[in-house]
């Protein structure tokens, strides 16, 4: 469950239910004060219990530092960072072996990984293995901002309501000010309501709902990433794809782009106080696998929870027949306003790691 | 520019107008015996100059194997096929080293590799450089082939006139044949012709217009892939990235989950003929990172290509000024036919290190 | 710190003193079912306080296994093993900032690290490390055991006192029983209790002895590693040399085969009840990076452990003057026989990682 | 057949009698004009053909450069390089499929490939495949040199007959200029002298013999490698492993520092205009897996080359019986005196690869 860039790598490891989780951060730099109060923030934003819209397991996910850092500083070591699991009700899953849920992963995962798959809470498939890459991502954070690259992200919509996008040309730090300023993470005050209203009856309803998170990197020189795979957009998309129900990424127009003509799409270059900028944006800061330096823009599509309260037909493994299903305990209706840090965290860790990689070379 | 999976790895090399490009495969299974006959034919349909839609630029595109074959078997040592570059006019490109095309990697390019480098003909960011890929995927196609596995792809849509898209059900080896039948690459010959007017209209208007490419993988087992960064999603998305032009991908129902409901959006599981099913398949054939055993359907977006014949703004990074640009000689007014069967070889790619890492595990 | 193999990989973490130490290992099969009394058996091995030969330090090193394992078994999820650091007394090292020890790491691990490297018993560099590098390679000792290979090593040397060489023909698992028996690991009981006197004469003089470990493998196929730099050499001597001290490595007749002529060196085939055997084991069980299906041996060379009572010469770093030092506190006179097992674990780690990538493949 | 540095990673392809070989390279700096003529120079010293002591095999070994190069610069894209094969004689190789030559690859490579294993020549296992790695490391070589560092090696035995050491305080650029005017590749002609009669003699004896290859760096930061598995001794050695015939790697002292105790092996501090050095370098500059800034020291051995010409047992392996096997057609008596330079080349990847990872850290 690595990822594993060029100059970070970052070993995830546990399972819902295990004794812990955590993550093995290597290849950051010795020398930097990480913020521990500032990263217990960050990963208050993933966390679950906090409001009406999401689970009612509560933890405090504070992890515990056993290696790496000294007197608040990166020592050069490998950081390794554990969250215990206290709160958990490992027998609500005992059903599911032999009754898989629809759409969720214990059914491959059991084809996978045989008997013994510890199938507890989604095992390693289950979304809270996102707190030890918010770990990690929120050192990244720290990190980057030190370098004067920000990363941001708000919830672009839940179901169909919407909020207002990133400006590619102006977004900045004071925008992200602005979600962090509005506690649900949406640009506009008026958008995050109607969408917690959404979510509250999709929860009344025993149902859930999907949404798309737009996230924003700014500060970024020109020139990090190549060509073919080594290109920044398969590393990001790679670590989008890497959280639990995501099902697309784009970047800048993304889809939509494949709508324009070229005369439509294309970013004329222009000049800015000595500074090479584009006149529109409609890449998203990416052209050829690389950054031109522009506002980075992506966006992630998460598919609604499949944990849902309503009765469903599933198969019996055991018995080779079909069957109904009702799941009960707790569920979230909608994963998306805990994953907005959760992209960050993963968008920030492809571009420290890009920026490491850069060190020394030419920038704009 | 590698392709680094975990069983095989793929060394693209060349620049648009180097002496030759290629690539070094390694980790394929000896004893497989390519049939390159059907390897040549899977190239002709990526190579230019075959009809109205396409370049100018005429190449036969046909690799030469320095090792890693013997007899029409691979050996076991790694495969080097080398693509000789013959018709180049280089001089077109001098003068984007001052004025950068605009939406091309020309200036991230400069920024990142300086004075020395290799310009022409977009050097290792052009399409170009898909032909080796289509060597890999084309190996990597033939020998899914024979575990069973079938990869196809299509033209989903050429700006807003679109094909029908594959039954996430039902898509078959047929569907292939009749995409091949077709010769433009979709499943619906009329929409076939209306996209072939629609390029034909950009050509004249000197524009050009974008796409997106829809592929599905069936006879897969399910359990490939794995939990987090180790997600088949990650690694496919990553591949398709890798891909000059490409702005998005998604998987299943992709950006369109995201406005569901969970009870819409889940798909039921049955038994069919002892084998379990899903009713429906908007997952695409991929949950928690990995295949349900359903046919894999993903589709990635194409932007418009930037070379178009229209007057655009740029810079001149030598005298800090803006200009004007005008592109002159042979452009492709749209890449996407061309791009079907570099999806199809990326996704093969993908898939098959995934079979192979596979080797004894259990399977559906 | 990781070990990367192409399936297996183990991600190590800690300093000697922080707050833990550990592995997260990846790559290993579910299902497998981990004897974890003999794993702490193995880890005693390696465990320091066990008698007059080593330091004074007493740590009982019991493995938690945080994640990975569910009711004994693998589960498929990576494993995450720690060791609580319990007794350390950091205070001990304040002083090496300034004035670093001789042929320790010091002085380069400040150069690299800068000054928040954790130098409290030597951080990263610690012999301690290899307690995680022992889980992990005790359980690929029980892997490698259940598909018929074993893998044992014994001190061969201590300064100038030999232990008898393992046959390189007739080595069986018999040998390690009686290495085992012995307690001090050598294959003659005699020649043990000479080198247990010369570490003991070391102690007394405050000064240190070096030895060599000799390791072998039996019961592997034929056919496992590569040409190149995909040898079986590159990795097992990559992974002995990850073992603190070690100053040489060498397979079969080693540094002596390049006093031997071809004549005398090349192994002859025979055949035996039907099997390809040689009929000297000159290679250690290696041609062309590959094993032959006979006994593979290696030797891996330790120097003094650099931590000795004598005053010694060294420099301040602050003030740029030559100083004298005198290193206070516990120190092993000698690592050797600790470092056994730890030349046991990476054997086994490169060899499951070979065997677990072999699956499918012929063997003799 | 990949060397895989954290910046720098060379494929290697080709069998010994494939249509050609060569190897793409990848992570290197743009900008950087390679000297060619000295390039050539450097591949000539490994060149067969060069005097009674090689294989009559006469090759020039040029190599065409496909990609990544631009008007002598690198260009930033990687740089694929070609020798074509020309002068082979495989039907010499036919027999080797039943009756595998002794200490040769043929048996294990037969089982680990199968029955289209493309044995001519010794398939990828050939000698002639250090051709493409003196490519890489000949350019990494003149990459180094440019940053202050310098790699030499000499042949510092052959059979019994042993040339002087180097001095590990005091070793220089003059010694590798020495080495270079000699011819044959030692410190001392008149021990040159010996080793090429001790070679002839095994030549008209239809034998072989082996020898050991003595390697320097100078010029190196302190602080280059890492902990454990990150140590340089493991990169450098697995490197060292990865030509053919190495059996044994040291460092320093190496084995003969098993027999030290520490007050003999410890390396003291003293300053020296203002730098750190030590008085003597038992260590090879190399402690705790990180260079000191003194210069590195490494040995590796070499078995005595398997051809040779008089009768052996072998066995046949269709039939499944011994018989007797004599092998025909040209081989070298010793290969010790062409690995020297490949020592140089694999040595320079490492180095450079460390180099180019320290971009931005404190040295000495």
């Amino acid at each position: 469950m690595r990822f594993l860039g060029k100059q970070v790598s970052v070993s995830v490891f546990g399972q819902s239910h295990s004794a812990g989780i955590g993550a093995v951060i290597e290849g950051l730099p010795a020398g930097f004060r990480v913020d521990e109060e500032r990263l217990q923030g960050f990963l208050g934003r993933r966390a679950p219990g906090q409001g009406r819209f999401t689970t009612a397991r509560k933890e405090a996910d504070v992890p515990e530092f056993l290696s790496g850092m000294q007197d608040g500083y990166t020592c050069g070591a490998p950081i390794c960072a554990v969250i215990r699991n206290g709160d958990t009700r490992s027998k609500d899953y005992d059903q599911f072996r032999q009754v898989p849920r629809p759409s969720h992963a214990d059914y491959p995962a059991m084809v996978k990984y045989g008997e013994h798959y510890d199938i507890r809470g989604g095992g390693p498939f289950s979304g809270r293995l996102t707190a030890p890459i918010c770990i990690a991502g929120g050192i990244a954070l720290q990190m980057l901002e030190e370098k004067g690259v920000r990363v941001g992200a708000h919830i672009a919509s839940i179901s169909n309501q919407t909020d207002r996008r990133f400006d590619p040309l102006r977004v900045s730090a004071a925008d992200f000010d602005t979600i962090a300023a509005n506690g649900f993470p949406t640009l506009s005050k008026e958008a995050g309501e109607e969408m917690l209203a959404v979510i509250e009856e999709a929860r009344k309803a025993e149902d859930s709902v999907g949404g798309t998170v737009e996230a924003a990197a700014i500060g970024l020189p020109a020139g990090l990433g190549g060509p073919l795979f080594e290109g920044l957009e398969s590393a990001l998309a790679a670590a989008c794809f890497a959280i639990p129900a995501v099902k697309g990424v784009e970047f800048g127009d993304g889809f939509f782009s494949a709508l324009l003509k070229g005369s439509q799409h294309n970013d004329l270059y222009a000049m800015n106080q000595g500074r090479v900028v584009t006149k529109t944006n409609h890449a998203g800061g990416l052209v050829g696998g690389m950054t031109t330096g522009m506002p980075l823009i992506l966006r992630a599509a998460f598919k609604p929870t499949p944990s849902i309260g309503q009765a469903q037909q599933s198969v019996n493994l055991e018995e080779g027949c079909e069957t109904q299903l009702t799941i009960k305990g707790r569920h979230d209706p909608c994963v998306v306003p805990r994953a907005v840090p959760v992209v960050e965290a993963v968008v920030a860790l492809v571009l420290l790691d890009a920026m490491l990689g850069n060190a020394g070379k030419g920038t704009d």
